[in-house]
């Protein structure tokens, strides 16, 4: 702690640093919670600039929409708003006078009179010899910016804004559902969108340290004659909800659903395109849901709305929570399940605690283990070097692999809807997988390749999907990018991949997507199991597009031959008639 | 909580999952401790696979140990030794009676007679395939191994331990510096070798999850009559440390320092390469430390044992803590700061807590900020508008650039000295950047380049080091790479980049080092002061060399036209004999 802290000072001792020295054996030791955590290195959950801050926000937001929809089996209907707030708005918002510049030479970008004399001259020489170089043909350099234009400068404000028709949230839950980092509902065995399970928390930390607003959540539940209503931010030291209201309202059209508002700094300018590129691609893995995006400014010719319209009420299953396959846990885990399991002995344990251990096999298994070991002991009487033992014998025992049940993919039907509601191509295939497995995780994948179409470049255009969300960074050593450029002989299948105008779209599904790098934006090239099926569900596309290829192809042959025909025997006509 | 749950559940009412069917508005909220998320997510910190957990391991440990020697001026000394575990070894270490198998059929790699003689079967025909193009010289692709050799197979363990002549920890410490996540001593604003400050937990959790042994830790502080011995593991629910001894015992040799051990799956047949190197690079940056790497196993010519020699005595001055400047805080951090200052008023709170705000200059920021604000104002009464304020004028306002003091560079003598002991080049030059600053971070850019040496392959070979640790993965992104490939026209300094043997060193120090990617393995290439910083830095080497390389040619093209004079000579003299 300070010395001399004052009565102000949060109420745990955390932090702080001392001025004066050390005694050389004193404690050193700080704690940090779990929101300081991750206030320090945001960057691990995709809030890296304030650009990245803006694209990730979104995506927290829809992504935990389509999630809360789907799991009370609503077609998903999500609204997002991003609203750009200048400074004075921003200001008067928060109920500061906004202040004209008194003191000029406080600022960093003032310049002296003879500095700007300086710059304007530079600036003239330096159009000269742009001038020059242009009618010389030669290449021309931006001129460089200026000191006090460059990174710093003004903050850009938005009011991120998303609504949906989901299962809401129960109201004592919501304050420690946005204002307490590390607690959630998506820590089951499942497959989930999210990533850290984190979501929209980290948007309030974001808040929090750029804008210093709350956040503020409006929820209600199938049935509830009130809406919930709370405005809160995030003790971060402390890792708590500070509320600001939390109180139920009229709920008058018996609405469902939840609406989180947000106010942060971002860029809205170098992050437009990725945002625009997530909600399209969302809407091709997602033709069941409606999105309607709108970004809003004082400059009309700004603003953007794009309603991506529902398709199809074919919605994919509700992913299952399942239970850990033998092969895919580790020590850790097996405690952990020991310790929460209500059953009473190692049989009932192995048998119900796993998938695909049948009783009789569990018998088979617990007689391996050796002789201290029986069917009725106490599970919870393990000691360590028994659990090393069922660790061990469950790294080398064979298991069926677990079914893909529990698993909830996009669906052929629905994967082929969207390409063609949102690309409208000439041609396309579509594949879908049966489950596999790596490490005891079951995966789906599931492809389409597309040909033609609009806002599709010529070559190859890769979409990659994770648990049903658009992957849109680190293309390159993604398994997907790696497969399609390297491991597709686009020749065989009379493909052109440099002319023709490509689409392959590759959704992976599964209770553990094998991420790499940070904020998990893509899966690693290192599992054969999944670059295999990666590579077979492409080529199965490719295969059926390859047949309509050379139906066309030799229908136009036809054709030819018909109209060369035609015009022989009109040949013919003519030489008789002269 | 399980329903039934029993009474040796943790303490806490965690996670567990519930088989009855949840009631629609029923909480959904489960709670995660900072040391159950980093166990799920163990690959941010680095530990992504056995393999590179091993290799993580190393170096967390690694570097604790250097940060520790310097913190008390000491010249380190750091021995690290990894020993391979057999599995019979590992069960009789725990206490686990090595079984043999008896259910052979329940083994993922049994074979039935069936299996096998198919097998065999197919391996002969391959072989003739393969004797066949062998012949004609073809390729040959290796076979593929089957479906029990592959992934999981026999898990390797080792013992890792890393001794040093460091501070020390305090006796009372010791439990929650190994056994708590988030707890530590490197959460000051300094330069800092730790990454994230998770260091040997992550190795603690790692050792939960794979082999479930505790850490032990043998410590002693200057002066100090005992060595603290304590070993211990964590309770991952809670977060909390498990001690299983914590005691003191005698300390003869009035050793300082600390020895850590601990016990984790791995792979040294995959990462040895990269350990080596990881050593070899740590040497090069600091060559006033003496290392001893062993690897020991059964198989004696599996061995290593590397000394890599301290050569000199001049250490970098320990890197001071320091305060924020005021172009670098956010909200959040403003109002942290406020929270734990000892100052009362404003006026005192800008010029003490932040660098470069003297008196004057924090009365006239004080003067612009507005009318509501004047110097005396307690600095703890401030309305969030007003922090909001001082924020916005942070932002805008200009203010000396922090100085280099608070960091610590290798130095050039270092850096040349570490180039010439691990590589023997035929040519070096260096270059020591002076402080610069981004986003109100300073940073010292150094570099080297040499021409020839021992293991040093044709063409360009980088070597990164940020805050004096080797970056090893990651490469094609980093700041350094790029410049280096695409940047320097090697060339115009008559240097061939394709032929010639060139190492090229460059080390980034800072209070703030701009990582991306996962693990930290890479600086980015967005920061337009550090990469320019960097290019300069390795073309003022370029220059030196450049003179050295014009000597040298112009020194042998006189050698070759002495030699063709004294030739002519020769002949001359021969002429007159004859």
């Amino acid at each position: 702690m300070e010395t001399g802290g004052s009565s102000e000072s949060p109420a745990e001792p955390k932090k702080g640093k001392t001025k004066t020295p050390r005694k050389p054996n004193e404690s050193l030791l700080k704690q940090k919670s779990p929101a300081e955590f991750f206030a320090e290195n945001k960057n691990i959950a995709g809030f890296d600039n304030p650009g990245k801050c803006l694209y990730t926000t979104v995506r927290e937001l829809v992504e935990n929409s389509l999630d809360s929809a789907e799991s009370i089996s609503e077609l998903p209907l999500v609204e997002v708003t991003i609203e750009e707030i200048r400074k004075s708005q921003f200001n008067s918002m928060i109920g500061l006078v906004d202040r004209e510049r008194v003191d000029e030479e406080l600022y960093d970008d003032y310049e002296t009179a003879k500095a700007r004399e300086k710059r304007l001259a530079k600036e003239a020489r330096a159009q000269e010899t742009q001038a020059k170089n242009a009618t010389l043909g030669k290449k021309v350099k931006e001129p460089s910016v200026s000191k006090g234009m460059k990174g710093r400068g003004e903050a850009s404000f938005y009011k991120v804004t998303c609504k949906d028709n989901g299962r809401g949230m129960p109201h004592d839950d919501i304050p420690n559902m946005f204002g307490r980092v590390l607690s959630g509902t998506k820590y089951g065995l499942k497959q989930t969108r999210g990533k850290f399970g984190l979501g929209a928390k980290m948007a309030l930390i974001w808040s929090k340290m750029s804008t210093g607003l709350p956040i503020e959540i409006s929820s209600s539940m199938r049935g509830q004659n009130y809406t919930s209503f709370c405005r809160l931010d995030i003790d971060i030291q402390r890792n708590i909800p500070h509320i600001h209201v939390h109180e139920k309202r009229d709920n008058m059209n018996r609405w469902h659903g939840a609406e989180i508002q947000v106010v942060i700094e971002g860029n809205w300018t170098t992050y437009r395109s990725k945002i625009l590129h997530y909600m399209r691609q969302m809407a091709v893995i997602t033709p069941y849901a409606q999105f309607l995006f709108k970004f809003v400014s004082d400059t009309p010719e700004k603003n953007v709305t794009i309603r991506f319209a529902r398709r199809t009420d074919v919605m994919p299953p509700v992913p299952l929570e399942t239970k850990h396959h033998p092969s895919s846990v580790d020590l850790l885990l097996i405690k952990r399940l020991i310790a929460e399991t209500s059953k009473q002995n190692l049989l009932q344990f192995l048998q119900h605690e796993f998938v695909n251990i049948p009783k009789a096999y569990a018998e088979r298994l617990i007689g391996e283990m050796g002789p201290e070991f029986n069917p009725k002991m106490p599970v919870k009487s393990l000691t360590s070097q028994q659990i090393v033992r069922i660790h061990q014998l469950f790294r080398q025992a064979k298991f069926d692999d677990p079914s893909g049940d529990c698993l909830s993919p996009a669906g052929e039907y629905n994967l082929r809807l969207g390409i063609i509601k949102e690309l409208h191509p000439d041609m396309v295939a579509t594949y879908s997988g049966s489950a596999q497995v790596f490490e005891g995780h079951p995966f789906i994948v599931e492809a389409g390749v597309s040909v033609g179409g609009k806002d599709v470049k010529q070559g190859l255009n890769i979409f990659r999907f994770a648990n049903r969300i658009p992957l849109l960074f680190e293309q390159g050593a993604d398994v997907v990018t790696r497969t399609v450029l390297k491991r597709i002989n686009w020749g065989s299948y009379k493909i052109n991949h440099i002319q023709d105008r490509i689409g392959v779209f590759v959704s992976i599904v599964s209770t553990k997507i094998p991420f790499k790098g940070t904020g998990k934006e893509y899966i690693g090239d290192d599992i054969t199991e999944i670059s295999t099926a990666v590579k077979s569900a492409i080529q199965q596309c490719c295969i059926q597009l390859k047949s309509k290829i050379v139906k066309r192809m030799q229908a136009r042959e036809q054709q030819e031959r018909k109209r060369n025909l035609s015009i022989s025997q009109m040949l013919q006509v003519l030489c008789m008639m002269f």
